[in-house]
């Protein structure tokens, strides 16, 4: 999704769905974590940190815990000690993070990163990505140079469908455990499709649908997941975008809670992405609601889970199904990682 | 280990102990699975396809169900169906796989490749090995020419210790689920060590033992798995190999056992590498027994487990545990394939 096309050479259209995914969890080091705040960075030194990453804002929405914006390429979510950037096309976040940093300790108050989460699919043209981001061997090189602690992972068919994934995992301190306090419970569930159908892609261009509300209500995305602050943008002539945030009065699940959607609609290079940070005691029922409501011809999923995360039991639920619906799985992978599980699977339609 | 060292340019001497693992299984696709027998390939063709290979026989050993030779390069096992060759230096084992496999039609009767597994830790010098043997694609790229289910796989973390596998990892067939008939249990473990324990890796010289006898006895190899007929090999002017096979008579565990155990002792490139296949509720003793006889400063532990093995349950003990004695966990994976459930951990002293 995005509001421009890459024009290829020889004249042929592309552009890059998958998206660099980049989190980032800052704490204090020290006893001033009640003061700091992410979302005090001014919004002028956030529009020149999205130069450099080479996109800009569009929209915004808000609720107590989180500033959401849709940007002409994806996403950036923050909330008092979390940072989310999502980018397509050929934007290039990683040269983002060092002055992020700086902006984190200058104007939020924090010190230092507790982890660090930067993710992606494999591209579907990776020569038209711009350095650090033509090959993963280059995003980890800029990312050890910053943090000596990082480990870099590939998940699934390298010579296939796969998903990169470069972390914090520390050498273990075995005679220094402090009694830490239990942590929040945190999950993030992404889902990564290809090969879409191709008349429910057809909603998100300007020839069907007038706007964004159109498309959302025409696609059913509004119910994927109820009690969402919607914020969505259908962009000319085609590609979608939506932010959701938990509306404040939103009791049953907490109000940190987001989701997102950016939709690459053309056939030649069909590609939607789905995000959320809901707690779920099964998030069988959203994986379900996303597949029926996009169809597509192959996901990806994965599953972030801490120790005292809900979520656990899709985790076991998954790794005993070798199908989801019509959707056979081909490669199921799951790590152990300080804080957090990671579980990722691949499916594809059976070819009919 | 093996009998001759690489003389850098620069007069400094290297030896990548690293090995390539090539393990296939092979079947007829018909009726004829009582007569094929891949050691009827005779011994002049396999020579001649270890000259490809860039190593040769220097010792043999064998039971009803293995003949095992310890090559220059490592070891190389042929049993009925099942094809394991293991080589390190700049050896180039899958130039060989094509020749390979006309062999096995022409003398053994096999006709179809059934389950492949090929496999390397990262090298210590990538730049000093030989085409197509440099790097993981390439080595991708040769085995996707020749396989189209082949799947490739990195475990770990590619920026720091790592494992690469290739196997075959077909397109679920939804609606054509046949009768198998139930697999015979089977099950791999390897150990890759690194940065071992001087004083140990002395014991595999000339200059402290006479022959390969009194090295195996001194450092205990003899001890952990007993019962096995041992055919080991000690190098001028340092370097181990040892096979060993069940004895025929043993009655406990299949005649189709094999151990195997590679050392390349020098202190700057230290590496020792064990591997067996036999059945056992608990690889935590086998575990155990083998770091405790080599010391390493680090390890990789790999466990596939077929269906019916008995070492599953290895598995789910290893999952919960965050140390084996004094090595810490730094990493932990686990992938289901077609056939096999595959555990990947690494270990690590904690720094004294």
């Amino acid at each position: 999704m995005a509001a421009t096309e890459v024009n290829m050479s020889d004249g042929e259209q592309f552009f890059e769905g998958v998206e660099k995914l980049l989190e980032i969890w800052f704490t204090t080091g020290d006893g001033n974590a009640k003061t700091a705040d992410l979302r005090k960075i001014p919004r002028h030194n956030l529009e020149s940190l999205l130069k450099i990453v080479r996109c800009e804002i569009i929209s915004f929405a808000k609720n107590d815990q989180i500033d959401a914006y849709v940007l002409s390429e994806s996403s950036l979510f923050i909330s008092k000690r979390r940072f989310i950037l999502k980018t397509c096309g050929t934007t290039i976040p990683l040269l983002c993070l060092e002055p992020l940093l700086h902006l984190a300790e200058q104007f939020a108050g924090f010190t230092e990163v507790e982890d660090l989460f930067y993710s992606r699919k494999n591209y579907r043209r990776p020569e038209l990505q711009v350095t650090p981001h033509k090959h993963f061997d280059q995003e980890v090189a800029l990312l050890d140079s910053l943090f000596p602690d990082g480990a870099a992972y590939c998940l699934g068919a390298i010579n296939r469908d796969c998903w990169f994934l470069y972390t914090l995992n520390p050498v273990p301190q075995r005679n220094r455990r402090p009694a830490l306090p239990p942590l929040e419970p945190d999950q993030t569930l992404e889902i990564l499709m290809t090969d879409l159908d191709p008349e429910i892609m057809s909603i998100f261009t300007r020839e069907e649908c007038l706007n964004a509300t159109e498309a959302t209500k025409k696609a059913g995305i509004d119910k994927i997941i109820p009690n969402m602050v919607i914020d969505d943008f259908l962009f000319e002539p085609c590609g979608y975008s939506m932010n959701g945030v938990t509306k404040n009065i939103n009791t049953e699940i907490s109000n940190g809670c987001y989701m997102t959607i950016h939709i690459t609609p053309e056939n030649e290079f069909s590609y939607v992405s789905f995000e959320t940070n809901v707690p779920s005691s099964s998030y069988r029922d959203i994986i379900d609601k996303v597949i029926d409501t996009f169809l597509p011809g192959k996901f990806t999923v994965t599953i972030f889970a801490n120790q005292t995360s809900p979520v656990k039991s899709t985790t076991k639920e998954l790794i005993h199904m070798n199908a989801i619906g019509e959707w056979l799985r081909r490669d199921i992978q799951q790590c152990n990682f300080k804080n957090y599980d990671l579980l990722y699977a691949f499916y594809s339609k059976f070819p009919s």
